[in-house]
């Protein structure tokens, strides 16, 4: 798509995790010359917007790159012409989120920011804001990617392939720090480590892993069951049994564990509460601190806090694609993207996180290589089916798809505490879901 | 298939339940002639089998009815010939069964004949025996048809298409049980109703249900909701939740409640334990009544306490299906049979409950009348991951599977559990499980 | 549906066959109490309307069976408020029909009604019709069945299925047919006969057939080989090839002559037009003739003669569908609809031909007993391709689909005589062709 | 893959390609360091393999790289232990590849190499012998990869997919051609150039193609649509006619000229005749010549006149797989493998021809960026069930599959031809189809 005019929007520009992008952008602008960079986001946010985006301005003018970085509170104006746009937006901030995080635990639930009745309830706000955002993109920039970061990213980009009619591309920093860790615990560069991703968004197996094209599968499986390891900074690193994950035959993600291990999550949630705090409000303190260097005028690279805030690797992902896109690079990433069969155990017209050659024409899933084990095939059914619901919840306002997603999910499984629950959050976001008359 | 000396097998033949079978094949006489019943059984249950068989000769004596009572403790000599097979076996007998119920719940966990952790088990110990019986089969009644009854009915069924190698139909009385509770819901003959059956043994749902042609399936559902009603003998009859049962656009069967009101059903088991038995308990003392109330040489029909016993429909169920194979007619009957792509949503070589055309042929599916939705399909579809795994491992004493099937089981989710769980029943039933070394 | 007032339109009700459908109402007036049977036609055949009503009125009196019989010209009149809708019109009477048999004929190829380069240029001319009268159905009778019978019947069911937005099913004689034949080869009542069909229409095959629950088909693939038997009045009888007949190893029908032995039937084609008439010109004198019959006020039965036409069992099958639905009968019959992955090798939106259950529902497709083999699929496959894009073709007026579908037709095969046959058709029936500009 | 022993046998090596192989390896060596390259022909090759043996043999001297060539008639021997094993063989010769040609011409049908009547003919000498190379593989070599280019590739590569239990990739020069045929077209670096290929081998669709990343399809057909351009040396080069190509929406390859062209491909193939020799005649002459050349003691490199014998970018191709595989680059070829969904038009288990990452596990398929037009589709699945029991009858010497193989074969389409022609077909080649009784 070479052009001269490489437009960038981010929506949710004023986010903490902006300057990681903006560095990425800076590291690799020889392949992506992005010329526009638009930050923007909402009235309620302008404070840390002016903030970040003072910071990247210092932050291109001492790389000394020719990024010009704008800063608007107007969203179609920072769409028209972009060539991707980017959401990393928090519906109702962090106070909302400290709400997801609470209102299960009273239930003796799992309370996570993007999966159980937590990434439900974010899902319901988040919905409605992106497909406003994508009837922009269709008016405004046709032919845009939407790369969308904003979580839980499975579920939105579930939503707007069904009804957002734009190109649109789903991204999770998870697959890129397993191959980082996996790198590690081999030790060897990460360009030498092939991880062969199937699942859905924060449900997916590493399949099969191979360093310098030897598959090194099972020696992985001994290796990662110990402590240690392989884990996002946001959950608790238990380690894995080593006959359990080695029955597995593959390596499962981080948040696997709410499914596997639900007796000591659920422990360690209770020991956090106890202690006064979620992890919104943990991260409520992190961003204050961030904020407060961000300030900070003789600053002018991204600061090295930044990445205990857990959001290693986002930069990484995005600037790749893009610059995968950019370049017709044909090279392979893990991205979220409509399924249409490439895992035959699910519906063709749901989101997938999978391996794709990425091109100009966006991502061509590679197919696995082989048939998902009725272990990973179960599991992923049925929260791809509460995913389902919750998409027809969010876009419709349809409260009995709500009630049934929070039912048939395996960190609820009860009708009674779905119905509470459901009762709860439509109560406590009411102002955030205007679908739900 | 027309012949003059129709020959039907019962293995487990001493079950209390054989007057019912004997009661249907008595009143069915016209339309299936059968010439030979052989009541086969191990040497254990030589003494039940003598007594019921005893009354077996009284009942058909008494009706008149020409039908050749015969008992023997050799199976094979029983199946040569046969036409039909039928088999009520239970492994172990109800002690295993106790086992089954009491070790769930010593980890909080549900104890059930069929589903669960007590499923579970009763699988791995039931399948090799009954893919030694298909050996008999095939070497001695070729074309006989297996009519499985033996719970868990969907997986023994699915063991049999994967490895028996013998025609097989699977069958239970909960479907012909929910069509008689219909009819009396509605005050109509049962033979007004019909009911799309969609699922799996003890897992499906009635997603169509119609009155005299006419579409009830919503009334049925406000119906429904009250206490009382719908449900098996042995499962408590918890009333459904309005809201839950509308949202959910059909009608769970009676064993939903174990997935949907676990809570509830914890309660009840937890009362149950502490007044100090299990259902198993319940049921032997039941026999115990019944083989006293069998002895009786005035006893020539069928005791009506029979039916407490949970097994009402059985027999109907058992001898439709039989005439209908014999006489080719062509009706819908619900049965087990390989899903063969009319469940989409499920690998094709999967067992699935489901309406079909019963003839000389055996069973064709019906296709249902909508796609299932996400609420039905994902919890179908985990659960059934787990019924294949526990045929793998009941197949070929493979513990990895074993233990991945109790870990996605949606009434354990926990690898923890699941691996203390099969660590237990290994040793309780290990004089029973010789598939694991 | 059970109702007093019991409605029938049928479409094109001047046709020479509409004594056949009202001498079915007639016979099984008890099971299916039509009260209002109106008969619709178009101007340009409103003589044949007054002369074919007036014998209708004559034969329900005759009979003394309480069915008015009503005409008009009316359609919307006709169609308000049915319960079925039956279609069986010709769009461009017999002077197109010959005109079909006689293009393709130019260019060496097979000239007939239904299959081929005129089976699709009747298609082009009758689909914008029937979604007109889907349009009036929607409107005026949005729960009534059209049951269709006008022919190319698959293509036009697929057509109302995937844009008419009304409950349909298609309808054609040659499945009843070839049970009745099937019937006198073994000389058996026709009730003791059951075919699975599976395929679409005009192209099916009798995969397994069975004469009172034993399976036959072997044996009748040795039978049928012979010349005589098995064929439909309008097709020349020509024996199937013995060794061919078994390596199929099912029943072709009729139609696959044109198929597999089109050597004999260019030059059966070509004897006839050398003696200068096609299958429309003999039509059009028998028709003549018929009327002529009809005409006379002391007729008050339907003529034998009507049996010529080709027709028969037409009135079989029609009445047999609508009792079935009426009553909810729940009996197994062959029917043209939604394919939905009963036959898995075509897609899930195209319609197919293949047993299904009838009730008040209507159809529901039973799985056939085992997978096609690759010699029905492939066939299968490309002709249901072609009728995929006629009916894009015929929908949109889509130039490019057109072509396509004519070149892949197996009767065509052929880029080159594409072009020109498409050229000829648009040219020779640009009256009846408006979605063409 | 890495290892310092790198061997490669040739079986079929002392054919008039092998140079072209050889000029490959020496000009990859850097990336792909083979060692030992082991050319292997039968008894009646002994002569060409020793005057071929002898050119590689002087070529790798004169290019100074370390491969030894190793000549040798003992197949097992150059097996063992290969890394790769690479088929260019030809079952019955050139005299019977003539037969292959003249025969279906005795019908009036095309008589080629590789589809049609011909294709069969040579699959069904060819694979007993492939499959007895498996054989072999599997236990000399099991972990080695078999690429298969011998034709028909695509029914070759099935059989032992189906029947070999080796890892394999069936390899064509076609793919590659057409790349550099658009490159040449488009004046660019043939880098530049992205194809999507689909279908199957000798049937393939491009269904996208890209320059630079910029998608330029419709450009192509209207570029590619005037006589000269892309086609195979071995096929006359008609141009397609431009409404045609645009209606298709896709660029066909080379051989569907016969079957979208079928009156030219005959003309041209009657004047062939008529001059009095085949394809295979002319081709017996070129190779005559080659070997002429080959003798020569001074030719030290590849003769410029082995391009016209048509195997132009056989060893770029070959190469380029090897190196892919051996450097596990994960980049983008078209190659034959198994489906497994990735065109879910197909059965599972069957051989396509498609775009594939090549790493040290073979080939995974990318999936394709849009659903296949039923324009394509529909030959597409003819013909493949036309291989499906092609493959049956040749493994199995089932007659009843090759009757039925060759009359769906849109090049035969009729079951009498179909009939004739097998009966000459195992006449013809008796000696080389032992299968067959």
């Amino acid at each position: 798509m070479k052009n001269e005019n490489l437009k960038v929007a981010v929506i949710g520009g004023g986010s903490s995790y902006t300057p990681e992008l903006v560095e990425g952008f800076i590291r690799h602008h020889r392949e992506l010359p992005v010329k526009r960079l638009v930050l923007v986001d909402v009235e309620a946010g302008r404070e840390k917007l002016e903030i970040v985006g003072a910071l990247a301005k210092r932050m291109v003018e001492e790389a000394n790159v020719p990024i010009d970085i704008e800063l608007t509170l107007d969203r179609r104006k920072a769409i028209k012409g972009a060539d991707f746009v980017s959401t990393q937006l928090r519906v109702g901030l962090l106070n909302a989120r400290a709400k997801d995080e609470r209102i299960p635990a009273e239930y003796g639930l799992i309370g996570q920011e993007t999966t159980g009745a937590g990434g439900f309830a974010k899902a319901l706000r988040t919905i409605p804001v992106i497909l406003d955002i994508c009837r922009d993109i269709r008016e405004l920039a046709p032919e845009a990617f939407l790369i969308n970061f904003t979580n839980p990213a499975g579920i939105i980009t579930e939503a707007v392939l069904k009804h957002g009619g734009v190109r649109t591309i789903g991204l999770c920093n998870l697959p890129i720090g397993t191959r980082m860790q996996i790198a590690k615990l081999f030790d060897v560069d990460v360009s030498k480590v092939d991880v062969e991703v199937v699942g859905i968004n924060h449900l997916n197996w590493a399949t099969r892993v191979s360093v310098e094209g030897i598959d090194v599968t099972e020696a992985l499986l001994s290796k990662a069951s110990g402590a240690g390891g392989l884990t996002m900074k946001n959950i608790p690193d238990f380690g894995w049994d080593t006959d359990f994950l080695r029955s597995m035959g593959a390596l499962p993600c981080s948040y696997h564990r709410y499914y596997y291990m639900p007796e000591q999550m659920l422990e360690h949630q209770k020991e956090q509460l106890q202690q006064g705090f979620t992890r919104a409000d943990r991260v409520k303190q992190v961003e204050a601190e961030l904020f407060e260097l961000y300030r900070d005028p003789d600053l002018k690279i991204k600061p090295t806090q930044l990445e205990q805030r857990g959001g290693a690797y986002y930069s990484e992902a995005a600037v790749n694609l893009m610059t995968s896109i950019y370049n017709d690079r044909q090279d392979i990433q893990t991205v979220n993207v409509r399924n249409n069969g490439i895992l035959p155990c699910l519906p063709n017209d749901v989101s997938v996180e999978v391996n794709a050659v990425i091109g100009a024409n966006g991502a061509q899933p590679v197919q696995p290589s082989k048939e998902l084990s009725p272990q990973i095939r179960g599991l992923l059914q049925v929260v791809k089916a509460y995913e389902e619901l919750t998409v027809q919840a969010a876009v419709h306002g349809d409260e009995s798809a709500a009630l049934q997603a929070l039912t048939i999910h395996p960190l609820v499984g009860s009708a009674d505490k779905a119905k509470r629950l459901l009762a709860d959050i439509l109560a406590a976001h009411r102002e955030y879901l205007p679908q739900f008359k």
